[in-house]
């Protein structure tokens, strides 16, 4: 496989929205987040947008066949959490059956839910699987149903995530819309961001999904399965268009917006970020390398002007244009109360962010 | 997007094995399956491979990109618990993270399990978001932590499942074991079927992943992710080698064996199916169509010899090669108790297994 030049069109942004179908359900979806940012908006709280998951390029018309980015959701997801302990409200918008917050601690899991509850009452003597299977035709037993309970030893952790949860629930600060094609997603990105954009400064966006730089224009999808026997699979596909330009320079030019650049090759992670920040004028790229990213991030940010002017003993000194910061924890963690590198990088977001909103 | 032939090489099955890798946990998981089935043949139990979930084709060696199959493993996980109900054994061959048996009732659902647990205790007034946390540093509290419920209005269902759960683990007559890749799937298909030979006719195979027609051999997969920069993409992949013949003709050829034939457009959806037996000589395809396979499925099979060539009046009449044994069930379903068509298709199927074992 290769990246070649053809002959097809390139998308702006622009031109991608006059051509690619607008999906059903956006405008029910939109309706539901305008609600939220009205709510959190006369609470005075902090919106963040957290993306999460990845995006999905269909290759026929009656899907059965997509290509697909890598990620389970585990950033998004456990980002978010910290975002709502701090106090902001968080609209997640993920990819459909990803990982969430909360649940996340019991999903994906080798350790499914079902593990760790107990019914109080023994079973009957005569019980087989077949009189214990769900949807037996036996008639309903005549004792009510035991009481269901969760084992001591997974209690406190439980206890701990059910309780931030309903707190959560409670007050009411956090919004769940999901995609899964990358059309849907940045379709998704505009309208929300340009509904978010009456939060000014206080508006924030955590774009962690892992969004296809590639896609099949839906005037060139097959309507049925491709058919196997007619010989080898050949693909060309398209760039999406880069959605940071308009999200920066349009929809919310006050947010406060972080992008991330996902690498396997750990020597170029930090120039395209910086390239990142040239191109698109955001504020922050955080780079992680796919090895390593649960414990090493490196955050780059453009050094704001003043400083990069400032004298040492009255000298003039060249500044970086681009500061990195970098984010470690120790790669070994207690497997019981392990540290997330998710609750370092929201505590350094969250300093710029209240910078952010104060240099207005 | 075409399908078209090229130059790159065919592969057999066999050049498959030869060239491409193995996985490093396939020894592992075949010592797992062998001691499985030894106990499960000393309980003279008939075993079933119910495969389930799509497959993924890695566009690079460190894989941010992929091709999938779309397959959430509904048809897969619903299916193994009828069979565990009839007293089979399951070997549970799924994509990980797909749907599994029991946690398939609470799993991909807009109603997670942390909505139907219940803190018996009522939250003390001062708990903020903050300090109810998960990894919150407040001091442990000094009370025990209070028990964890179901609420009353899921506890019937979910008592159902867990005891129909806790029983199967009990007879230990479930086995898991997942795969991401189609190149996983293949090797720990070739390595449990030459395990599962010792079963003789007492073998079933349930194929009902979602398989990769198409894949990149390793020799010409890009190392690092693939830089959008440089135009668009262009992939040509290879066709998976069709794997069911050495399957019958080789690895058990006294296994009973379904497979599956998912297509979107209906129509071709027999004559595709009789082809698949004419090829490989096994026992039934299952046909179903994307939109209805909820609720409409086709059985094809071969029609016996003797029956082929029976006479009416004495006259001989020809008689169709393939019978086709249409399954279908009402698409409107009480919620709370909803028919699943896997039900009705396991029980046709334990009758025709019950046939090929007694014709042995």
């Amino acid at each position: 496989m290769s990246s070649t030049p053809h002959e097809s069109q390139t998308f702006s942004a622009e031109s991608y929205f006059e051509t690619q179908p607008q999906p059903p359900s956006l405008l029910a979806d939109i309706e539901g987040v305008h609600e939220f940012i009205e709510r959190q908006r006369q609470a005075n709280r902090s919106v963040v947008l957290v993306t999460s998951g990845g995006t999905t390029v269909p290759l026929e018309l009656n899907v059965v066949r997509f290509l697909d980015n890598f990620s389970a959701g585990t950033r998004g997801a456990t980002s978010a959490e910290y975002f709502l302990k701090a106090g902001y409200a968080v609209i997640f918008m993920h990819r459909q059956f990803s990982l969430q917050p909360f649940s996340r601690h019991y999903s994906h899991s080798t350790n499914p839910f079902l593990n760790f509850l107990e019914i109080d009452a023994a079973l009957p003597s005569s019980s087989t699987i077949d009189s214990a299977f769900p949807y037996s035709n036996d008639p309903p037993p005549t004792t009510p149903t035991p009481q269901i309970t969760v084992t001591t030893a997974e209690r406190t952790k439980l206890f701990s995530v059910l309780r931030a949860y309903k707190a959560v629930h409670a007050q009411g600060t956090l919004h769940m819309i999901s995609f899964v094609s990358v059309n849907e997603y940045l379709w998704l990105l505009r309208a929300v961001s340009r509904e978010m954009s009456v939060l000014g400064r206080k508006a924030m966006y955590y774009l962690a999904a892992a969004v296809s730089d590639f896609f099949l224009p839906q005037q060139r999808l097959s309507e049925h399965k491709i058919q196997s026997g007619k010989g080898n699979l050949s693909i060309e596909m398209d760039q999406v268009p880069k959605i940071l330009k308009p999200l920066v320079s349009e929809w919310n030019p006050e947010g406060f917006i972080v992008s991330f650049k996902l690498e396997t090759d750990e020597t170029i992670l930090i120039p395209k970020a910086q390239q990142a920040l040239e191109r698109y004028g955001h504020q922050v790229v955080i780079g992680n390398d796919l090895h390593h990213r649960k414990y090493r991030v490196v955050l780059i940010s453009p050094v704001a002007q003043a400083d990069a002017a400032k004298k040492t003993d009255g000298v003039l000194e060249p500044q970086p244009k681009y500061a990195e910061f970098w984010i470690e924890i120790d790669p070994d963690q207690p497997s019981n109360h392990p540290k997330e590198i998710e609750e370092d990088i929201i505590e350094e977001l969250l300093k710029r962010h209240n910078a952010w909103i104060e240099g207005s």
